[in-house]
């Protein structure tokens, strides 16, 4: 499919990426960047790829696909050292899970004969780093591409294929509907989850085990959230700052009509919340989107 | 173990206990009391029980355990049905998910000659209804036991007994730390949950299915409580609302960091806030409350 793909960074997203080419043959040859040496040790170790290494013009060199797969806050800098040895007519891509900000990186790197396609693959773990990457982690799962409109459309339906071979269902998305989207279905989930697991956990100590031991009432589902890697978590909330507080505001009144029908003993309105969000979870599982185990299938 | 045992209440849990003592066989007979007919048409038709009735007085007589598993706004009108109806010496307790509230309710009824000792099971599914029970549900979870001072030792002693050979372990706690413990690791983890779907959902038409595609990025963890029973959980925000209150403030506070912190886009307070919660999860899952698959083993 491709002559050579280039993944620059080589976590969890990088590394399954890289695997799912290997499992499926995408390319004749791939490249790897990474600027850690024990992410590199690893990759060779595995035999994951030839061409392995910190030297980020040599990865670059004759790709005919590039992906980043690092986190926001260092594509400035990266586009910034590879600007000048991108082979034309390249396709670059990245993973991110942010896209307003980083399209405005890229415009104003000015990148002569390239295409640049936006990819976040919505998809990941609790798990950080190489070691937990697996190429089916695309599988059955949906990746989102946005691209301005002077985009070629040829050049977009060759990386829809490419994410269709790893087994995802793409769609397009404008920059900005993305970012509006995501804040609600990823990015305010994760702000509550932090908040929740603090609150649980800042506590007097008498009651630290307690909360570690009975966290089978609800908790521990949101332990699985807040656990994410926060460098890539930190990036996401800078980037995407005005849609988060957007809908930080609409969930704080959404969480004060609860506490006023507590507050008021108010039992209509209670039963009337909790009944309201009881479908919503059928549509997920309907949309494929889910197991419908009860407890995720949990023993 | 037990001559008769009654079931008041035949839901998730009450029918799970019911096919617990039948599978490990811990009394001579048992009795269920339900007011719905279907319920009672299910049980009968799964022959689950051999005394299966909507007249709660014959189910109490003789019993020599009692096992109230109806929501806990049902508690005063079923402790006043049953009073004059109980044996000498009956063990009674519940399944309810709030302590100190039912306590007062059965002290105020002035139960003679009875053994009265709370218990609640850390467990559940998403799912209602006696259809959803399994006899395993308890296994390796915890159940919490609460009594007042002059309750003998050695009926404590056969309700723990109880509760083990449902696979539960067992721990004794106050009526008043129960509720506040529970409010962290359950109570609050449900009003989030309940917000942030009804957040994500209260949206204008052109997102609404964008947001059921994309739940995989995090909002599908939370539906699935947010999918629990509203019945039961109405009466759990009423009945221990002081403390839910109390927690709710807490956490609006942690929430507000996290708002100031993107505000002032302060990259250091994001990682800070985000670092910190990375090893409860690990904390729970040592303690036996999780697995630890990534995605809870979700395929």
């Amino acid at each position: 499919m491709f002559k050579k793909i280039c993944i620059l960074g080589c976590g969890l997203i990088g590394s399954s990426i890289l695997r799912a080419i290997n499992k499926n043959k995408l390319s004749k040859e791939n490249s790897v960047f990474d600027k850690s040496k024990k992410v590199l040790d690893f990759l060779k170790k595995e035999k994951l790829s030839s061409e392995v290494t910190d030297d980020i013009q040599l990865a670059v060199k004759n790709a005919d696909l590039i992906i980043i797969s690092t986190p926001l806050s260092s594509y400035a800098e990266l586009i910034s050292l590879i600007k000048n040895d991108l082979k034309a007519g390249v396709i670059l891509t990245d993973t991110g899970s942010v896209k307003k900000e980083i399209n405005k990186v890229i415009e104003n790197s000015k990148l002569k004969n390239i295409h640049w396609i936006a990819s976040h693959p919505i998809a990941g773990t609790e798990e950080s780093g190489p070691e937990a990457g697996f190429a089916d982690l695309f599988k059955n799962r949906w990746c989102i591409l946005s691209a301005n409109n002077q985009v070629a459309k040829d050049k977009i339906e060759i990386l829809e294929r490419f994410w269709s071979k790893l087994g995802s269902k793409v769609k397009l998305m404008s920059f900005e509907d993305h970012d509006y989207v995501l804040s609600l279905t990823s990015h305010l989930p994760h702000a509550v989850a932090y908040s929740i697991v603090r609150t649980a956990i800042n506590n007097e100590d008498k009651f630290k085990n307690d909360v570690i031991q009975y966290s089978a009432g609800g908790l521990r589902d949101f332990t699985r959230i807040a656990a994410s890697d926060p460098l890539m978590w930190k990036d996401i909330f800078i980037d995407n700052s005005d849609y988060i507080l957007k809908v930080l505001d609409n969930y704080s009144k959404n969480l004060d009509e609860i506490k006023n029908a507590v507050k008021n003993k108010d039992s209509k309105k209670l039963l009337e919340i909790f009944s309201s969000t009881k479908k919503v979870r059928k549509e997920i599982i309907e949309a494929g989107q889910d197991t419908k185990k009860p407890d995720f299938g949990r023993k």
